[in-house]
């Protein structure tokens, strides 16, 4: 029997932490002994546990420790040893049985020092410069020959992320994903989380679909821009070229939008818009050139709002902005990503899914889709912050807008705005 | 070789009924020899077609003839041969090979007489009355014996549902169902049908499932009856359950509407309103003691709206009001849906499926539901004259009210109807 | 500040019971303070807590008192407190605030003495016999005039669903839901649970819906019925009716299962098979007529099995064998699932769920549908109890049968084809 | 009122092209009147008509000409007039109003001589070379500076594609997608269609997604490999990394496939499994090396199979084989599609839909998803050859496999399982 004896800290009763933990080594094929607890009395309070955990094998006790340092547990007598550090051998590989990072807050012991790890986000390598005494996460195509990377799970610790005492208001659904509940006051904390946001100068991101365009929910997203509720928009050729598409002849994927026909020559006005803006060179250059005049990516360049479209094989085209190299369309989104605190998706699986990996777990993000697959998808991969809400993106963002921007002169007689 | 000549006329092209028989024909392993074909030269002319169906055996001609006849393509050499009456062997008993009706209008031929069959739903027998020369369809557990009941398909001709020329508004979007359109304009013109119906005094059917109290729909629903726009609701215990409970305890299936958060009686709030509403006697008893004060049900009351409430084998109590007996609720619900002109049916697969199963093919029928799979059973079980609209149904209850009562005194201060 | 002490025992830690009463205490609006916790050292030791709950108002903590014991943490001041009882003041009303059951294990205390409460069913009141000194579940409409009847929460106590230690195998999937994980494994223990129940003379139900008979799954549960795997069977007028329509015309809703063509006279057959056996006078006497030589309600009868028709308002006919009051088909399920052991539901929700209703918490419960939606009404509907396998049924069936029954010279060879 | 006249001919009636025309016409808001009609009297025999069409604007004709076009309706007085070719302005770009093509046959008309159009491919250029008197789509990023280009729609006629006469058994279901009906026969048709396409020498394609390695059904595609089925893969770095994942680990994502518990360093194993596969310098190293020994990618090395491993934004790694450029993937993804015969589509949305926009409409292509949306789309995006079906991928290929291969001592007994 191999031993040894783990000790975990804070919210870990009421936050479910300890309970995992026991529940992972016993599906892992381990067994524990709780050797002392002591039970935060109140809410406020922090809890404090040692096991000691025991398996047949030293090598499975080593795969039950590695995951349940995942939750916090680490081992007692072990906490203050050292990473161990090995040398990436090439350009783009990593040591063998490299540490593989979540997306949570992450320390890293080198020279008998904890240091926080930079740049959260899953599935990276953790690179640490022992000059400077740092670390940061890298993915695997950007680590360079003999960078120091962390191979195994001893000298890394990670903070669970715990409910917070007292709850806050925006974790009342936590990620619960339901066609059949009341979605108008989570729609209104989703609106006093993006006020409170930009009221604290945090970048709001959005991640969108092409469907917002052909539901007709464009005008609602423009105007989220136009408010300042957009710092950075991620999204494909597909969501610009109906966007452009809309401005330039009034259709999406062919159907009038005004009028639910589909135009003669749908399907060419979508490879005409493309074809327009490859001449003029870009989206910027033909806002300034004066050919598209209006929806989201015309406001985009108006309000300076960033935005970054990434390739996919069954772009047409694609426009000139679109970054066709998906490892450098990451590597800008991950950089775009950085500051932001609040992540809006909606109507997207792969764009949400890819930029769902590369936010730390403390940004704050919703997931909006009448498809419940896509929520659910987001969670499985590693993005378990996120809230789903399952409905339809016109409505929803409609709504979001009137909560944001409730309109002051309604009495004035500006009810229009729901018909606009 | 088996041979017969049909006939069928109408705008029989356009409105792909000619290529559907041709299609069927061969489907069925037969052959077909077109005859003759007017086709009628602008879109107001009727077309008219004369084919030869040829088939291995006379068993196989029969079953083509009898299949394309749902088409409107009658055997000439037959089309003033009389239906065959055979009398009901027993009560609830109907004649073998009895004649299935579909929900088109349909006439058979008694006596060198066309009479239009009367009550015109689907998979029920005819009956003629030889004396009064009626004909009327009657379900399979209303048959008395002896009873003339027709036979096999000679001396039955059924009235295709074209496609109207010129198109109707209403028309736009025939069956197609979505969650990537634009779904305003199709609103729209439910409003607009709705009002048109209510202008020529045409009676307003609206089938719901709870999950329209669950969302927060309830209220547009009130609405609605307020304004005259329902005359008849079917629904089942549940609809009429948990508004009760929303009345009563501010709670719907335990979860409070304005808070999103779980009741703790949670699950005993719905009995317990069941139980209060049993103990009152019945809904309208509730109202008239004062115990019932708002919701769905009590406006229904309020406003000499019918509800029907029939059983299903998943409720809980039920409220006296249910009608436990499918077969009588069915008769019941058959007998309500006679003079409807519209049917809205909204969040509910059991009661749509039912209600589609007893209308006929000319009542304009709406389906929404966030579950295209509702939708496509609806269609594919008969109704297909229904328009689909996958959609969340709050939002869509929400905008419908808009557009069928614009806030012209919104300026007076009941701009509040989206917040309160 | 209302305050009351409440304790807890059993596995609490590691089957997440504590967690969850700490979380709805937060949840509810009420405060709590651990006042001593002894937790089991290893996973066979069962852990004790007492909490001392606090709440605003003394309303409010008898919610949250109430909500607690419904997992097991019983107030310990009050713990040998008796029920209250109160008399039914009419046939079929209870008294107010009756204690509304759930599916779990249920004591009940009366006369200074527990005794556990007969048929645990959900949703309803709990009848005493002081004379017997017994206590059962009784649905609302079956209760009678002064029947004392549990009122409120006190006198109350439940046995939470612990995660068994050490695990069964059955549990290891939990209530998962995934159409992305390998399902051969899941499969075979279903084979499995269900073979060590007939090997310990359990009875196992099967509750099937039509779409069984439309993919041509019906001859893999005949199959489960020749070989005794199925005790009683729960359906609709559908899958009677589709089942005897392959049987007497070789179609199901006119789509001949061997060809997948529609048949010509497609909906008049099941209207014939309806009228064939309502004119036979009913299943069984078809069978003993000779009209009806093969199927699943052949084989039931022909092998003894139960089979329980319950109707529904979109029944065709319907068969004579449909119970067409739904509040007399649910007490003929109650009273039928009384002693199963296991129960397989497959392509049907509103069976499923109305049987989920009726079945005690220790049933083990397996729900097959190729919709997700299904699965998770039927746990958020209570049956919390029941797995999930989002899956094709017809395969599924097939799948389950070669495990049940591996061909006995599948030795000669091709028995690699399931495992190569 | 502008006015043109167009003809067409071919089974123009029983394949529906007729009545699509005449409803597009209207649809578009325009007229017709049918001058002159001759319909085949047989089914072999092909009709003839000539329509005049009537629209308010010489803009609004030209659109309506431009898509009755599609489906072969060309006008009468200009089908002998000659293509409008204009230079392409700089590389990538086409000139304004540029043809966008259809995956249908084409000619275009050049030099008093109709031409067909290589490599038919959906939405791309025609590029015309006068000198060789060729034709060929090209896509927009493929477009040289001066290429001439055809503009408008004049001088381009389609071939839609008819209905056979008589109906290959491939047709039997044409596009129809649904989860209630047999689906034995469906797979038999599809294997049987792949052993003609073999028979012929046909390359078969199959594109596939990492739901395929999760669910345990690689090791059917294996078989397929193995026997020769399979001479092209398209599939991301998911496919590939879960599937050397499981040949190194035996997991994939995480969870052992033979034990179905999530393994301890399961989201770690993934990521090792590139990592190794880069440090081997690609796939084809790492099997030279003796480092992958089995699976789809090991088998696809040692049986010569082609495969194309498109990158996309969601890709960890990604694997050295990967195109991470979506352009440069498109293009060898539609050099490798050109000699396709048949396609087998199998859970995956982005990269069915993305081949799909690749491939002449005239390969036979089926879809497998559990997902219904996923097929829905891909016939919505003009994949309209595509045959779906709704169902589990692992059973799928399973059964398809037996029918491929059927055991060759089955004839010994145990046969009859899947027939009888």
């Amino acid at each position: 029997m191999a031993r040894s004896v783990v000790q975990i800290s804070g919210h870990i009763i009421d936050s479910l932490i300890l309970p995992k933990i026991l529940d992972l080594i016993i599906a892992l094929g381990a067994e524990f002994e709780i050797l002392e607890v002591q039970i935060g009395h109140r809410r406020a309070d922090r809890s404090y546990a040692r096991i000691q955990v025991e398996a047949s094998t030293p090598a499975l006790l080593e795969q039950v420790l590695g995951k349940i340092k995942e939750h916090g547990a680490l081992p007692v007598e072990i906490e203050e040893e050292a990473a161990e550090l090995q040398p990436a051998p090439a350009d783009g590989i990593f040591p063998d049985h490299f540490y593989a990072t979540t997306n949570l807050t992450t320390w890293v012991r080198v020279k008998e020092q904890w240091i926080e790890v930079e740049l959260p986000e899953m599935d990276c390598g953790i690179r640490v410069d022992l000059i400077a005494m740092r670390a940061a996460c890298v993915p695997m195509h950007r680590v360079k020959k003999d960078d120091l990377i962390v191979v195994g799970h001893r000298g890394v610790k990670i903070l669970p992320l715990e409910r917070r005492v007292p709850r806050e208001a925006f974790e009342f659904m936590s990620s619960a994903v339901s066609t059949e509940q009341p979605k108008g006051l989570l729609i209104r904390e989703i609106a006093e989380a993006m006020k409170k946001t930009r009221s604290e100068n945090g970048r709001i991101l959005v991640v969108a679909g092409p469907g917002l365009v052909h539901t007709g929910a464009a005008r609602h997203l423009v105007q989220l821009i136009e408010q300042g509720y957009v710092q950075v928009l991620f999204a494909g050729n597909g969501l610009a070229v109906h966007d452009i598409e809309t401005a330039l002849y009034g259709t999406s994927l062919g159907v009038y939008l005004d009028k639910n026909i589909r135009a003669s020559e749908g399907h060419e006005h979508h490879l005409w818009a493309i074809n327009t803006i490859r001449k003029a060179g870009g989206i910027r250059q033909a806002v300034e050139q004066g050919v598209l005049q209006k929806g989201i990516f015309y406001t985009c360049v108006n309000k300076g709002v960033d935005f970054v479209l990434a390739g996919s094989i069954r772009d047409d085209g694609p426009l000139p902005d679109v970054i066709t190299d998906t490892l450098k369309a990451q590597d800008v989104m991950r950089e775009r990503a950085r500051s932001v605190k609040f992540a809006l998706m909606m109507a997207t699986t792969l764009h949400a899914i890819a930029t769902g990996n590369l936010l730390p777990a403390t940004v704050k993000t919703v997931c909006v889709d009448i498809n419940p697959a896509v929520v659910t998808k987001l969670t499985d991969r590693g993005t378990f912050q996120a809230i789903g809400l399952v409905t339809d993106v016109e409505p929803f963002l409609r709504e979001l807008c009137e909560y944001l921007n409730p309109p002051a002169n309604k009495q004035a007689g500006s009810s229009a705005s729901l018909t606009n």
